[in-house]
């Protein structure tokens, strides 16, 4: 998760509680019964320091003993759910059980964990994003990206409930009044797709482009994790930092690039958008905290 | 639980096929959104041969580790949940949330850990044991029993829903048509006493009287284990196997009482029982075989 690598760098740069993350949920899930959501518990973990780096999700030092009892019920398990980790899951489904709403609960996670950041879930409504294979019916997000290794030539990438969706309370006024709203270098289509397509988000950003800086998820033609490369391509997009800065002109002031697309700043200038070209791979906590710093200046901050 | 050793030494002596066991749910309680089935999961796992003989509860080897990470959100845990054993709540939960009944679900977890007796909770109908104690509003069994340690002075036992509750639909046939009925050493006040005050059920034990035999779970004034001794006491009852015989005088033809009690067996004959005695001590697999096999015999099996 490019997000939760950025995240990292972010707050060794800036006082942590100054910053808001904004978190899609469309990729939430429910297994066994419980309401599983998989962003927002690696922003959770990751501003906690708990998270698992080497894996990118869950918690360090994890036992799977619950999943493979599992198993016995429900056949082999493909979502890691660590036991500890089901202890998450199990609160906030109870939560939302007792009616209360997500944003609620994800303060109350992010609080019980000592995070000082505000963490919001992109939605208190439910929004389930499916993709559609070639020759195949759409399916949802993490049965295609965990369970199928995101594999199969993608068609069509569908935001189940998008349009009755509202951002959660104070989604918009986070994006509004920040100094800076930063988008990861996460998916364009599934991770920071389901925020974008949200009701007033574009108009809130687009307001305010000049504050508005994205960082590319692909570098020389690929992703370093993840199908965004494969999103652009089975789309028809071009599958390069161009293909993205185009599907951001119009709520992106600053397009930050890797050095190793250099050649491509120009034609992203000529989209209307600022260039910076820097070392964009967070390899380590340092080359991410310079990225932030390099992100921060950009804005003026 | 004096139930667990019985049905441990009974399917020794007999074809496990052959066993219906009616199980109590009356201290069935919900732990972190999970719905919590005790006693049925003490006979499940006992009769898989997974249970951990040394607690009496849970499964041999478990880990707590989703347990520890719940303090984090609901403080201290005072009911122990494992972490395999947290599989069969969530199933069960799931089970209920998609509106199965509880002996469907309890059928399809037998099967699962390959037991091949037959299960039945007494009732798929919410029945709830409460504990009134001096000085103190009712609680909940498990608060009781558990958190509380089986402390305090005990005025009252609730069995609420009960009025409205109907035994599970296998379960009056399993009692009018088995070849013989036990009444297992256990409470008969928070284990049996729910079952028996289910409609229907004392009628159709009290037509087969000369089927029925009970174990007296007080041996020399006191239980081998679990509060029945002290709740015999608070209600003003006898604190002896006979105390216990006249509870069941209706519904029960042989009276099994331990060797140290021979003295009370011509009161309880006097009641209209049968009695054997004999040595109830449970202490090892083979004492709790030839306990079986003394009552089998008693009711000419």
């Amino acid at each position: 998760m490019g997000a939760a690598k950025f995240l990292r760098g972010l707050v060794r740069r800036i006082d942590p509680a100054r910053l808001t993350v904004i978190v899609n949920t469309g990729d939430d899930e429910e297994f066994y019964g419980l309401h599983v959501s998989p962003d927002l518990d690696t922003v959770t973990y990751t501003l906690a320091g708990v998270v698992n780096r080497a894996q990118g999700w869950g918690l360090e030092g994890e036992s799977f003993n619950a999943l493979a009892a599992l198993e016995r019920f429900y056949g082999k398990p493909w979502f890691g759910l660590g036991d500890r980790d089901l202890a998450t899951h199990l609160y906030r489904t109870e939560q939302i059980r007792n009616g209360s709403a997500l944003d609620a609960i994800t303060a109350s996670l992010a609080g019980t964990f000592n995070v000082m950041s505000t963490i919001l879930p992109m939605s208190n409504d439910r929004v389930r994003t499916f993709v559609k294979l070639r020759g195949r019916a759409a399916i949802p997000f993490q049965e295609y990206f965990v369970h199928g290794r995101a594999r199969g030539a993608i068609e069509r990438i569908e935001l189940r409930g998008i349009d009755r969706a509202r951002p959660a309370p104070r989604v918009l006024a986070a994006l509004r009044s920040s100094d800076a709203v930063f988008l990861a270098p996460s998916n364009p289509f599934v991770s920071l797709g389901p925020i974008l397509a949200l009701k007033g988000v574009r108009e809130a950003l687009g307001k305010n482009r000049d504050r508005v800086a994205a960082i590319t998820p692909i570098i020389g033609g690929r992703t370093v994790k993840g199908p965004a490369d494969k999103m652009l391509r089975g789309l028809g997009l071009e599958v390069s930092a161009l293909g993205v800065a185009r599907l951001y002109r119009d709520i992106v002031g600053t397009f930050i690039l890797d050095s190793a697309d250099r050649t491509l700043a120009p034609k992203i200038e000529a989209l209307g958008m600022r260039t910076i070209t820097t070392d964009t791979i967070m390899s380590t906590a340092a080359r991410a905290a310079r990225l932030a710093d390099v992100v921060l200046r950009a804005l003026g901050l």
